[in-house]
């Protein structure tokens, strides 16, 4: 089956699908982006995450091309032309094409570029069961991490060397010792009944998931403190977690040398995750 | 006259130069690039940018798709297809295609971008005659911008933000309070007979340029000083300068509302440029 993506205005084979050397998201990583999930068919958070790319584009000050509602029918038509039922969208844009030089070009039309993939729940499943190993390594990014930008090349090489420690996601560390965030996820540590997780400053993304699982957990008697965390705090904890668009809530079982609880997915992990589900579902 | 560029083993002309929408260099910004001057024909510094340009990619775990050689013969074919005799070669080297995802993909060739433009030495030295003027601004960016990476959008702001007030170029101040260097040169002062430049830590990139300064001053008799310096030391300053690939030594004669010296182009900047010139001529 093909493939397809939205290139600026038209869909195209995802495998023909080019933008021009001199865009700027190509030579100065000059827009924002956002991942959407797809469950069910369903686009999941769609409006947070919309609203958050408007964000990004005014911290930038770069004005959206398109209208909000040009964003989910072009959304919808690859999740259809893509037969997507469980998957991810990938939506970037940059401020569009121009001869090279660091100021802002007059005149020029941002570049949107939209893909579509499938992805199996399963996949998550497994994953959740297991759970996964977290290695953390220094924070070197720039100190707007709050914007949702291109410039990816430190959190790259952060998960990079959570891989090649056989780990699936690096925590990133501030130069206080306290735990920003993940290279892609927000991460969540459980002591006794307190979950808690890194309050949204310029420090980390505040992420759609992270909000929504907050607000599912209203309902619960959880006690949500939202303040930073370090390697200290994690030693006592006995569960830990991250969230992002594309893992949902996803347990922690190590962090470099230290096991989580008895290094088992916890029972907080599948409250957690249900009540994130059921609270996506409902939309 | 058609413009040529080079993409991934070809020539092409640049109105149809594309990559894939899925190179790592347009999602993840994961990329390093140089900027060589040309001048009379001649690519200035250009061991001095490939060397950089091999530690840069060696700093990102990238592994050149092409030898040392070939960069060469790509880029005097450009100089030669474009008809080039003052301009700038701008190379770009991603971790090339893949589906997105953090980590490094497996067995994927890196992507090679070259472009070549024409641009004038009389813009030049009009430019030099008026001096320019500097907006200081916070030093946003990442921890390592030793690393001349495609990570862009920090200094893309920070320029911006300069061009909005009126000014050239942005310095940018670290959270001590010290100059960094330039958004995309490097900054320095003249006090007395003294010239003063931040020293290459990881705070900085360091210039080819900056070191050419610095090695054609070995003759002269100016006490070269690598410190941090701060808005006070600039108040005292007699004059002031940038140097980058493409701005060569360019004198400044306002940082924010300090008029540096009499607001006029002083006697060093001759002296600093006539040196580099003269350097840069005998290679």
């Amino acid at each position: 089956m093909s493939r397809f993506s939205y290139v600026n205005g038209k869909y195209c084979e995802h495998i023909d699908s080019f933008v021009h050397i001199e865009d700027r998201g190509y030579q100065f990583a000059d827009g924002v982006y956002e991942v959407f999930a797809v469950i069910n068919e369903k686009i999941v958070d769609f409006d947070g995450h919309l609203n958050r790319l408007f964000r990004s584009l005014d911290e930038i000050s770069l004005k959206s091309p398109i209208v909000k509602e040009a964003y989910l029918f072009h959304i919808r038509n690859l999740i259809n032309k893509n037969k997507i039922k469980d998957g991810l969208i990938y939506l970037q844009i940059s401020r569009g094409v121009a001869q090279r030089d660091f100021k802002f070009p007059k005149n020029v039309k941002p570049s949107i570029v939209i893909t579509a993939k499938s992805s199996s729940m399963d996949y998550y499943y497994s994953k959740f069961n297991s759970g996964i190993k977290v290695k953390t390594t220094e924070d070197l990014r720039w100190k707007r991490v709050d914007i949702k930008t291109l410039n990816l090349l430190p959190p790259v090489l952060a998960k990079q060397k959570a891989v090649e420690n056989g780990c699936e996601e690096a925590w990133m560390i501030d130069s206080d010792g306290y735990i920003t965030e993940g290279s892609s996820s927000n991460a969540w540590i459980l002591i006794e009944d307190k979950l808690i997780t890194t309050p949204a400053t310029t420090s980390i993304l505040k992420g759609i998931t992270r909000t929504s699982l907050i607000n599912s957990l209203k309902k619960e008697s959880i006690k949500l403190i939202e303040k930073r965390f370090n390697k200290k705090d994690i030693k006592t904890a006995n569960e830990a977690f991250i969230t992002s668009a594309t893992q949902f809530v996803m347990p922690v079982v190590k962090v470099d040398d230290i096991l989580i609880g008895n290094g088992k997915v916890g029972k907080y992990a599948h409250i957690f995750k249900d009540a994130y589900m059921e609270a996506i579902q409902l939309k």
